[in-house]
């Protein structure tokens, strides 16, 4: 029996989604638990009703998913592990249809951006539903004539959709990177990256001199989001990804001098960052 | 007869759009050109079929319009002014429409994420469709029975719809900064603040040591917000905005030194910053 076989992991979507092929990467042998939404993944895992989620960071052509960092800084979840996934979208419709018969296309937002230059040919209403393998579904099951669905060529097999046009999406090396997130920090992998998560002062140089204790310690910054920090209306949060690990001497020391100029400080996690080849290093739980 | 009197101002979506009161705010007297996308708004803008387009950059809640960014990176118009204005959201739907009737809510994906925790309280589907007054008015003009749109208090009156539900906004501050772009980098008023766009080298500290360029000479970073670079995947370009005007001493030393340190740089107007006292300063054109 495999280590993961009963370990339950949450993911946005139906079955076909693409989330659904990270958590098969992360977590192989797993059982995998369809969420409509991001917020109940975080509720779930925050109350131990799921031990791993599985959620979007960012896609490389689309950018940040913005709802993902939202929720990471509400806290008691920790990214415990990564993923980058393949995205590889078409167009799906019941079968026979023909691609000029289509007056509506329905998928999840993020896949609609990343298909954008394509869908903006077609005239057809544009629909935004909670995932891809979801619109597709929703089409095969209602029977629905005229619609199609931006999804995994995958979901066209799981639901009896024809795929009308493959590969849609606009970068051709089109990626996702996924996070496991946990309410316990053990790392899947040896933790080489950390996320950390800051606000700074509202005065000129505060994000220069923050940056500057990972910089001066020769840390590398792989990632720098900025999110609305909500009550103050035009103050920001500032996510840091850094290619070392939480015990290293250098974040130690960085993270010590780091508290005394930001307004707050919160470490995400510390895990094993995505190596191309393959899965991420030994794995220390799971 | 005013001076904006046949200035013709492009803006998307349609009449009752929280983008038409940007235009009048930065354009009083100017006739505003509604447009169904952001991407036709810059190529009219691009070619002078348009001598001003006013389009989103962020909102105080849910963050930066990415679009907006990436049509910027392009080239070949410049942003010439700002303008900051307040989001006030509500439910809209046909005279006589109860709460518990609405089973599909539709309006531009970005106020739908204003709208999000109220949203989520409702058991109906959400539509992501090109504008609030749009949605507003396609319900009006269809007769839709049991749908409702997000959109301002303004887009009912115009459309003769009614109020279900005011201010369903998470933050009831929310605030939207739009900018005037134009082909002819001439500000609207005296420029004190300038919009950079640059990319770094992938080694460390690369980010640290460009905004070092600025933070020495005491400059203001008001944003930065990073967008993935499209042809690299997980390769980045920043854009910052920068309290000081394109022609100061400080702002062109910065730039001179900044050049050598960055993959690439691009001004994107230097313009006059938005006061909550009403108008930017003095007007150089328009």
């Amino acid at each position: 029996m495999g280590e993961n076989e009963t370990v339950r992991v949450g993911y946005q979507g139906e079955p076909g989604a693409f989330s659904e092929e990270a958590v098969w990467t992360l977590f192989p042998g797993a059982t995998p638990v369809p969420h409509r939404g991001l917020r109940s993944i975080f509720e779930d895992v925050r109350a131990a009703r799921l031990r791993y989620g599985v959620v979007p960071l960012e896609n490389s052509q689309a950018g940040s998913i913005n709802e993902t960092y939202d929720l990471l800084a509400l806290g008691s979840v920790w990214i415990v592990g990564e993923v980058v996934v393949n995205v590889d979208h078409a167009l799906l419709a019941l079968p026979g249809t023909r691609l000029e018969d289509i007056s509506q296309i329905s998928s999840h937002p993020q896949a609609l951006a990343q298909c954008q230059e394509f869908l903006s040919t077609l005239d057809a209403d544009i629909v935004a539903v909670y995932d891809t393998a979801g619109a597709a579904k929703r089409i095969a099951e209602g029977r629905r004539t005229g619609e199609a669905a931006v999804a995994a060529p995958r979901a066209a097999q799981k639901y009896g959709l024809e795929v009308l046009v493959s590969s849609i999406q606009t970068d051709p090396a089109n990626q996702t990177r996924f996070a496991a997130v946990s309410a316990d920090p053990t790392p899947l992998g040896v933790g080489d990256k950390t996320s950390i998560l800051f606000g700074t002062r509202n005065e000129p140089g505060a994000l220069y001199r923050a940056l500057g204790h990972l910089a001066s310690r020769n840390l590398n910054l792989s990632k720098l989001e900025s999110r609305p920090l909500g009550a103050e209306p035009w103050q920001y949060r500032f996510y840091v990804d850094v290619g070392a690990s939480l015990q290293s001497d250098e974040m130690t020391d960085a993270l010590e001098a780091l508290k005394e100029e930001v307004t707050f400080l919160h470490v995400l996690g510390s895990y094993a960052r995505w190596r191309e080849d393959g899965r991420p290093g030994e794995r220390s739980a799971g």
